[in-house]
């Protein structure tokens, strides 16, 4: 999801009967009235995707939106990226970030001492890579990890790309409880990353900002999650839209100035 | 239905099970394939329009996409006008038009000697109408004709917005030959106008470039018609798009170098 002033342009993931997840695009003048496409725009194309395409993210980066997803294969899942400025042609730049199991990316709207930013997630914990061209990612940092006790005990992973705040990059995320079952629960929260140095975690929520409550929440294709992979400013609010038990997209919003009360807290 | 250079973006007319006709909109790369959004992005919006809007045609004037359309009421059907960049938000000019019964209305891509030009129908002619500022419109000329003996004997109006020519305006249009029943036949033709002045008609098609043929076209909602609203220079060919029956939107090609000869001969 992302805002460009006038139309709010959603990509989700949906799975035809096939079982592959395929990317579908959907408009919105409100951020709550959609009109979807019937059919997806954005389906796999390589062996990297023969499972399917999920988890779409989407940064605009000039006049571009930059879109990083998770391919899913029988090797594994891995982060590719598409970019594109219409929501129906794209480029596509395959697999960026070639280690298995790594998914949970999401780009930083700008350079930051000269270099592309992007979170990925090498279980349990979340990272961050750097890039001059947004195509070859190195220097990788270990920026987070669970915390032992808490609601993000178990795995922790980036939920939305950053929103640039006066007290630091605003992040989304979403962390894995251990319940002692084999249905851990995914809650939402938020983490405060300096500006200048994004590695540097200033501050992170101790109790989520948003869990399973709802019945659709708790029970479903993957019981007990709320999954984020956008969050908008708008009007005042950051809109965070969220997928609720892998069944459907739902939508939460919290004030701008509540979450900036936390930030200087 | 324009080309952009890119997408295909198509604007056709779906009536709901309220029998009120309004405008969806679907996206191609191949002017074959399309994606449709499931809701309309267009839709009556005042009293002129409470049985529908009907008939987009477009037409790119600057960076802007302009819709002439038939808003249809109580009051019976007249032209209006409506503006967009995206095909989701709109500006409305509301009714450009208002004699009663004008329909089958489409715009010039460019002025000609400083007007902005329209064609529009006053049963059974096709007219121009002249403008400044696309808002007012005034300075009616009839151009055309029905030709008595002939398929376009009862009435005529234009198909599609004119495509620029070395030998003139090229226009798409169509006419109703009465059949002596309750069923007349609508077909599609050419005519093309002088470059300078198009008031002037050089020619017009002795026999239609398209006719009722496929059963889908013969039987339906109304019986024995193909309908223009749009007509596209794409790879080689003009695409003639074209309403069947009422009832479904199709595709004919034509190749431009046929049409070319037609213009010179």
């Amino acid at each position: 999801m992302v805002y460009d002033g006038e139309l709010f342009h959603m990509l989700y993931r949906a799975q035809g009967e096939d079982m592959v997840s395929r990317i579908g695009y959907a408009v919105s003048t409100d951020g709550i009235h959609f009109n979807k496409f019937e059919k997806p725009v954005f389906s796999p194309k390589s062996d990297d995707e023969l499972y399917g395409v999920e988890d779409p993210r989407i940064t605009k980066i000039g006049d571009e939106y930059y879109m990083v997803y998770t391919a899913y294969s029988p090797r594994g899942v891995r982060i590719a990226m598409a970019s594109t400025k219409n929501f129906i042609t794209w480029k596509r730049y395959g697999v960026v970030i070639p280690d298995i199991d790594n998914k949970d990316a999401a780009l930083f709207p700008e350079k930051i001492n000269g270099k592309y930013v992007m979170f990925h997630r090498i279980p349990p914990d979340m990272w961050l890579a750097f890039s001059d061209d947004l195509v070859h990612w190195d220097n990788f940092v270990k920026i987070a990890s669970p915390r032992q006790g808490m609601w993000d005990d178990l795995k922790i992973g980036v939920g939305a790309p950053p929103i640039k705040t006066e007290y630091g990059w605003l992040v989304l995320y979403h962390g894995v409880q251990n319940t002692g079952t084999s249905r851990p629960i995914y809650r939402l929260g938020f983490m405060l990353l300096d500006l200048e140095d994004p590695t540097k975690v200033i501050k992170r929520s101790k109790e989520p900002i948003l869990e399973p409550e709802e019945d659709w929440e708790k029970f479903g294709g993957v019981p007990n999650v709320v999954f984020s992979d956008a969050m908008i400013e708008y009007n005042g609010y950051y809109y965070v839209y969220y997928g609720a038990a892998d069944n459907c997209i739902a939508l939460a919003t919290i004030p701008v100035e509540k979450v900036m009360k936390w930030c200087r807290e």
